[in-house]
């Protein structure tokens, strides 16, 4: 990791961990749900990668943006993405009780309360986007147009729909499993990128390369997971590992074993470099790919 | 109930009715999601009064505003309050199998299926508006930025957290208890008469005094469906009645008797009644009024 890389993404998690503080802090007028804000920011802070709001900042740099503009979309996207784990992990759902090493939302504030601190994130990202006072209009028409189709019935909550009905199929081929990956975590890697482009007034050619790169990006990514839930161990993911085979899950590495599988996320990983390569100034995305996909957790 | 206010009632609804089915229409795109679709028009086609609709044309029409620019809104209200109640309704919240006569959404097609279903008509909402193409990119963002906040920490999902925290305490009073009620149900019958009032592009000055009616509309009628409670039916409801005494539940009859309670909610319905004398040909609104405040289901 070159210095220039570990300092731009220090800043950018910096910037994204500062303005999650501020859009969900308490205020006189959010005293009398106190509770919530807490459980709120309690999945907030939990940490992770802060993958998504990286790229949205990274790519309104690549195209020449002010990061000014891309604070909202980037909070929002991690709002959304923490509101996706805490309903995930409910019991009526995957049913985990840990979650990056800590207690999940449900098991530290109760099921009622994890339920409505998931509703309550996944609305707040429209609020601080229609108020944000650097983008236009237009601007933030675009990016909630784009950002709740990502998230929607064909984006993320799709793609949970289409894995949970997997669980009780023995016919999943790699076309379904591609397609509940795309849903599921591609979608909202690809709108990362696509919002940090339209805060920097990029064209929809250059977005539909940006989408493009994410989408490989995200395919790879989850098959990495994959790969780590059969060679990773607890104490380096915060999480049970192992669990895809305990509940029967078909993934690539049940099609095509860990090596096969490796492959086709390195055949992937070259198509995600060479669709960036399309971008000058690439150098942060370049290292910020290759450190995702190369991962051992 | 005159002729011509029955005829209009008719008519919001069934643009209301039609435009859901249009909205989350099955399309190729969403084949794969078929089983959340049909989960999300089950809950949808559940019926209820579409009160919230009704009062985004109704005060569309108010304004002098044209009705097709209200579809959208008066969809997305339906579609959130249709999202509170299925995740209202799960095990972990009120626990209620049955929804308008009808099993709710968890007992008819499984818990994990409805939290996603709601998910989903959390989100679309936003969809639908910013893709809206008979309203301008800023009244997009001025409906968005105000519906998000009705929806969010300090409107119904935060009031819902109060009502829940409110179950285990047992000095509730009438300050909380209308705080609860504003938040829980004002939000959203307020944000519906102010979308309206948008659409047709009324002024602040005026969406104020619409907001200021709603409030008084939305707590009357929460004191009545205290009321109902104990005064109503299962048959005539759709749900079991009775069911606030056995939750030891504070509500303004148990505060004030089933009589206290009425003449609360009179005076407040004639408060709503003056502000809405302040328009002009709110004829339609003034029967809705009554028709709302005098039911008995």
């Amino acid at each position: 990791m070159s210095r220039e890389f570990d300092e731009k993404l220090r800043q950018y998690i910096s910037l994204t961990e500062d303005s999650l503080k501020e859009y969900n802090g308490l205020t006189p007028e959010t005293e009398p749900q106190k509770s919530l804000i807490t459980a709120m920011n309690y999945s907030l802070d939990a940490g992770g990668k802060r993958i998504r709001p990286v790229l949205v900042y990274a790519f309104c740099e690549l195209f020449g943006g002010d990061l000014r503009k891309a604070k909202a979309p980037a909070c929002a996207i991690e709002m959304i993405h923490t509101f996706s784990l805490i309903h995930d992990d409910l019991p009526a759902m995957d049913n985990d009780d840990f979650r990056r090493g800590k207690p999940s939302c449900h098991k530290a504030f109760g099921e009622a309360a994890a339920i409505l601190a998931g509703d309550a994130l996944s609305v707040l990202p429209y609020e601080i986007i229609a108020d944000d006072d650097s983008l236009t209009a237009e601007q933030k028409v675009k990016i909630i147009s784009r950002l709740s189709k990502a998230v929607g019935r064909s984006g993320m909550i799709g793609g949970q729909v289409i894995d949970m009905e997997n669980e009780s199929r023995n016919d999943v081929d790699e076309a379904n499993l591609r397609n509940m990956y795309r849903c599921k975590t591609g979608e909202l890697i690809a709108i990362s990128c696509i919002m940090g482009g339209i805060c920097a007034g990029a064209d929809d050619a250059q977005l539909d390369i940006a989408a493009e790169y994410a989408f490989r990006l995200g395919l790879a990514f989850q098959i990495i997971d994959d790969i780590l839930d059969v060679t990773g161990s607890q104490e380096v993911l915060g999480k049970p590992v192992g669990s895809d085979a305990e509940e029967n899950k078909t993934t690539f590495v049940t099609l095509y074993g860990v090596e096969g599988a490796q492959k086709i996320a390195d055949e992937i990983t070259g198509e995600a470099m060479e669709l960036l390569n399309k971008f000058e100034n690439n150098a942060f995305l370049a290292e910020l790919t290759e450190m995702l996909l190369k991962r051992k957790n």
